[in-house]
């Protein structure tokens, strides 16, 4: 009896192992790096999962020659921080694998709660410390219950298809880790169970976080109250729910496959090229949101919510061709211009009061509050007399409605709306376009041009607005 | 105080009512029927949900001039069976509504237990009465309550999306409920407890199952035992949850447009032809999958498991071009064919045995246990002489192996493996082509022909094998 339980023992620890390599192998195919170029970190608490991670992750590297090493953050939340730190440190010399540690202050979560802000803290800390020291893959210790919790979580916070997707087992890369890092996550496809089980039989210590049981805490709360009711009635819920998972990840694949097919009939060559309305429109509501989501997430725009993107949608195409909606999302603002939905990032409004500059011959003159810089080329023909622009101020004002504006001397003058028409500036860009007066006269406007009446031979200077 | 409790009551009163009208607009808005001709039917168990149905039904079929009629389904589960239905009759009387039941025997649910047999054999029952009363579309009951706890059994079940979509406002067709009738669900939006509230408010009185309490059916285990424990924990989930379901609804809508497009891809006129295989070559493995479970849905074939449907898919598409891979589902076989992925009935295999036939000049000689018929047409020229059919018994026979038939006077006798693959004759019509043998000579071959050799001028016969 004792030898049999002891060989189905010796079994799991066996299947553990295999399962992790098989795992290891999947995410090693998809990091860029590969061969001895390639590091990896491993993210490393001293709780159970990842000590049996560090285990598994160290017996394999020694077989085949992969330089390894394990990052613990220590948050400063439980009094027992130093405590956790010390035995990490012993842990990881026993494995052989080098260890670095950093400490982190939390922010406030973005109004999540501590346990979010704890999250964004360690996830920006291990990619910090990724690129200190060459590593292009980070390891994490999640399984198959953590996948079950995290969809549960996100189905209770009424989630879309990227919530209830879970976790991959592969990233190429992740917003809180920050550039060129991947993450993997070996141990996605084991339950906890699993990982208890090797982690006794393979005679590991582990610290135990006093956090993981206070309830006020949703993935804790869902741990310690909801799960055990869960397998009571739902026995073996967890691989049922990362089943569900996976299917979602797969329907999120093929999501983005339409949006790339809608992008490319939006005449849009890549993710950062504005879209053309007339073949948004003809799209269904629902493929317009889509490729909407995933043209917004490509620009680093916070998503919308389904309700509001609805409402953007409607008026952003909707709008006559004469109007000119747009909608602020952080520091970027998506605008409708004309047949094009464009984004770019938000300028505000420009400064109303005149900006009184002197020249003295310079190449450029930059005005920060324009966010630009007034560029001037000597030239051989018609341009504004340098003596005038040196003896007078150059004084810059935003538009005020009625200005006009003779660009060419066989043309009448014009108002600078007509001319903006013309020249189909864009009217955020009409904002941000400031007007150059000298000796109380209009003698240059930003992307129109110089008016004619100024201009002189000989000793002159052609203007040129460049915005940052 | 007590006024404004009432008055908040009264809103919340007129805010179910509200919201019942508008979600029953957008249901009518679908309906095929419309106008006079419309007929509603209604499922009323006489428990509370369905109570405040057909109390919010009435009032406004009244003021709206539609034909209501109530649905009542005697399980014979409960020894109080017999009271429900007459307070059914009772409530539905009061209201002004006609009322029919039907008693319904279950049947082992598939082997999913009594829950699921009580659930089939009750949409089959509505459905007929649907039908039996002119009703193209039926009501039920389901609330949002209702609608998280279905996605969170789906969930718990490991489903894919359709699953993890819940339950649709309005479905036009509905497997169990058969052809011709639509199904609304206009208290999707609302909570179980607005409902309480309405129903006490409006004195409505109501029956309880008391196998609802019964924790050994999953969904009754999942609302009075799971339920609270989340409900303490994630205050007001249920909204939030049937919200998940809908942004998976409109994924799925969106899987739905995709696979259309990729059907296109693989030359198929509609969802019925056969696709092209080096077309579903060129696609991603996920949106394979995609249009694959859409085109087998489609054609009513039993979806198989995500794992069994990588397998078929990999059979399917990696098989040489000599190679006829099959898979049977229910009464459907899937079969590659050359360059082409069809679905056919699933035909067995044909008699081993030899059949005999008499021939006295009939038109047709039907032959059920070959599925098919052998039609003979006389002809003025090259035929098989009717004399030599009358005097001899027609005998078809499987094809054995070697056989050999000279189809034409300028050309050798070849065999038929030979010329099936000339004429491109699929593996699965070979094996359901008899061979017919006329005093011990092979005569004929369904789908390639007579033998020259046997051939007559004069009082002959033209022969055709037609499948059923």
């Amino acid at each position: 009896m004792a030898n049999s339980r002891k060989s189905r023992s010796l079994n799991r620890e066996g299947g553990v192992a295999a399962a992790y390599e098989r795992a290891l192998g999947a995410i090693l195919a998809r990091v860029a790096v590969s061969g001895p170029a390639l590091r990896i970190g491993i993210a490393f608490s001293g709780g159970l999962d990842s000590s049996v991670l560090l285990h598994l992750a160290s017996r394999h590297a020694e077989v085949h020659n992969l330089a390894l090493t394990a990052f613990h953050i220590h948050h400063g939340l439980s009094p027992n921080a130093d405590a956790w730190m010390a035995h990490c440190a012993r842990e990881a010399t026993a494995c052989g694998v080098p260890m670095l540690s950093r400490n982190v202050r939390l922010g406030d979560g973005g109004g999540r709660g501590v346990e979010e802000a704890a999250r964004i803290a360690r996830y920006r800390a291990l990619g910090e410390l990724c690129r200190e020291t060459g590593c292009s893959l980070l390891l994490t210790a999640h399984h198959q219950d953590d996948q079950a919790e995290t969809v549960l979580l996100q189905l209770l916070r009424g989630a879309g298809l990227p919530g209830l997707s879970g976790m991959a087992p592969f990233q190429p890369g992740h917003d809180l880790l920050g550039d060129g890092v991947a993450l993997g996550r070996p141990l996605l496809g084991l339950r906890r169970a699993e990982l208890e089980a090797f982690g006794s039989q393979a005679g590991l210590s582990h610290v135990t976080d006093e956090s993981n049981a206070d309830a006020r805490y949703r993935r804790n709360a869902l741990r310690q109250d909801v799960a055990p009711v869960l397998e009571r009635h739902f026995p073996g819920f967890a691989p049922l729910v990362a089943r569900s998972a996976g299917h979602v990840q797969s329907a999120q694949a093929l999501l983005q496959e339409l949006a790339e097919i809608d992008l490319a009939a939006c005449r849009a060559a890549d993710w950062s090229a504005p879209l053309y309305v007339p073949a948004l429109q003809t799209l269904s509501a629902q493929r317009a949101d889509n490729l909407l989501r995933h043209w917004l997430y490509r620009n680093r725009v916070q998503l919308p919510s389904a309700s509001r993107l609805e409402e953007i949608r409607s008026q952003m195409l909707g709008a006559a061709g004469d109007m000119h909606p747009f909608f602020d999302f952080g520091p970027m603002t998506l605008r409708r211009i004309g047949s094009r939905l464009e984004l770019h990032p938000r300028l505000g409004t420009p400064p109303e009061a005149p900006i009184t500059l002197r020249w003295e011959g310079e190449a450029e003159l930059p005005v920060p509050a324009w966010r630009g810089r007034l560029v001037l080329e000597p030239t051989d023909g018609l341009g504004i007399s340098q003596e005038e622009l040196r003896r007078h101020p150059l004084i810059l004002h935003p538009r005020a409605g009625q200005e006009r504006l003779k660009v060419a001397a066989n043309r009448p003058s014009r108002s600078l709306k007509a001319l903006y028409q013309e020249a189909e500036v864009a009217p955020w860009r009409r904002l941000w376009s400031p007007l150059l007066y000298l000796n109380g006269e209009l003698v240059f406007v930003a992307g129109l041009g110089m008016d004619v009446r100024h201009a002189a031979m000989g000793d002159a200077v052609l203007l040129r607005w460049e915005s940052d």
